[in-house]
């Protein structure tokens, strides 16, 4: 295991660690974030912070951003190029379901060192066998219940494949287990409609806004395998590793990385 | 907040809590059994162990078997009435889904008073808004990834319904927030099929090896919310509550127990 840098929980060094009554272990209930540090600043924190308040008022949590935000600088204040991982749960309360409105959330922040492979790119991918289920309640939410991630990523090996695609029950192409994809196919950048799962990636929501700038054609919709084999180009994205070009996917190939490129350019990356 | 009675990590009280990047609580990767401790013994402990060990293998988790049933007597020993819950996790390590075969499972019992509306029948059922999404790959498992149960909770107060039953995304009936339904039409009782979604709970497994026993006509098939209008009597199982009548959804009365009545006979409960 590789531990993290440090951990905080609501605000202090976690020497006491969770409670074992706390929500976001016992049924998930809670969101997270997972940012980038880069040259001691936060990439593209207000995307994270949109999304987080998003997501609690989904949950009908309240969004202790005040709070977070100061933590946040006391604990990434000297940081260089890191992870800064916020998990914020609905606290812990009496066993049940149920919400508990007086329980206090718990926040923890916690920093890790960059993965080894950050700016690899020519991705090998490979189809992900289990499905992600469509609910339209919990679309797009970087909420706590990820089993199906974890269930995709255990079926292959690290040096099988880069990432895997997956596919929600109805045989729609989603995303990677860890990022959102991209296909260019006829000039266009197509990426797939979240309307009923899989997570609305910061880095897929400053594509889109860059897209937009560089007057790029786009198109959010369903996607199908089928139009993996169409498209001249496929790139990933993530909030950590950037936008990184795919070079195959079971029998097709890639080389063309003109738009990531240009996109990478846009965004500074 | 109803505090635990007592809560043991791994084997020793939990005076320092559950490790931060423990997997149950970043991803919901683990399982749970919440079961009733009656007289000083766990009633239908078998069924719990069975079904927490289908789920590790499902999840492809070793299940820590013999030493679950060490520190269950141990705790559980001197207790005459009471809930233990088990929470078993893929353990604490690095960032990321990908599981770490070398990895500790985490193993977290609690002990907690019994709900204090134990044994209250004539239940009054609401619909719930929330649904259920549908996959067979995490069908049937008691799985920590909760949050649609959480949702579906907090859409009522608890003076105004007993519990909710909720529908899954394709519109079928699938059990309440917390526990089975059965139902009884033309004299043959009907549970929901889970083979897309819902949890195969330990005290619905008993009601149907008793109707077996009992040669009461049993179907398992997809149920849809018109087949509680055609209803003669409608039930909840639990394996902490047992089996309780509902009298009322929505609109619909019901007055009949008769089944229930004679399952509870059969399982001693």
């Amino acid at each position: 295991m590789i531990a993290p840098i440090a951990v905080w929980v609501n605000g202090s060094p976690a020497l006491n660690g969770i409670d074992a009554m706390d929500r976001g272990l016992n049924y998930g209930d809670g969101l997270f974030e997972t940012m980038r540090l880069s040259n001691g600043s936060i990439r593209f924190l207000d995307s994270h912070l949109v999304r987080l308040r998003r997501g609690c008022e989904r949950l009908r949590m309240s969004c202790p951003e005040e709070l977070l935000l100061e933590e946040i600088n006391r604990i990434a204040g000297d940081v260089q190029d890191a992870v800064l991982k916020i998990v914020l749960t609905r606290g812990h309360a009496s066993r049940g379901y149920r919400p508990d409105a007086s329980a206090e959330l718990t926040r923890i922040l916690s920093l890790h060192a960059l993965p080894a492979e950050i700016s690899a790119d020519a991705l090998k991918l490979r189809w992900c066998t289990m499905r992600l289920s469509r609910n339209e309640a919990l679309a797009g939410m970087k909420h706590l219940n990820r089993l199906e991630q974890v269930m995709a990523q255990s079926e292959w090996q690290p040096e099988e494949a880069d990432e895997g695609l997956m596919l929600d029950t109805a045989g729609e192409v989603i995303c990677a287990t860890a990022a959102n994809v991209f296909i260019v196919r006829d000039q266009v950048l197509i990426t797939p409609d979240l309307r009923y799962c899989g997570i609305e990636g910061v880095m897929r929501a400053q594509v889109i806004g860059a897209a937009e700038r560089l007057q790029v054609p786009l198109s959010i919709e369903p996607v199908w395998p089928d139009d993996l084999a169409d498209a001249r180009e496929v790139f990933l994205t993530n909030a950590v590793r950037g936008i990184r070009s795919a070079s195959s996917l079971a029998e097709l190939r890639w080389s063309e990385t003109s738009m990531a490129s240009r996109l990478r350019g846009a965004l500074n990356l």
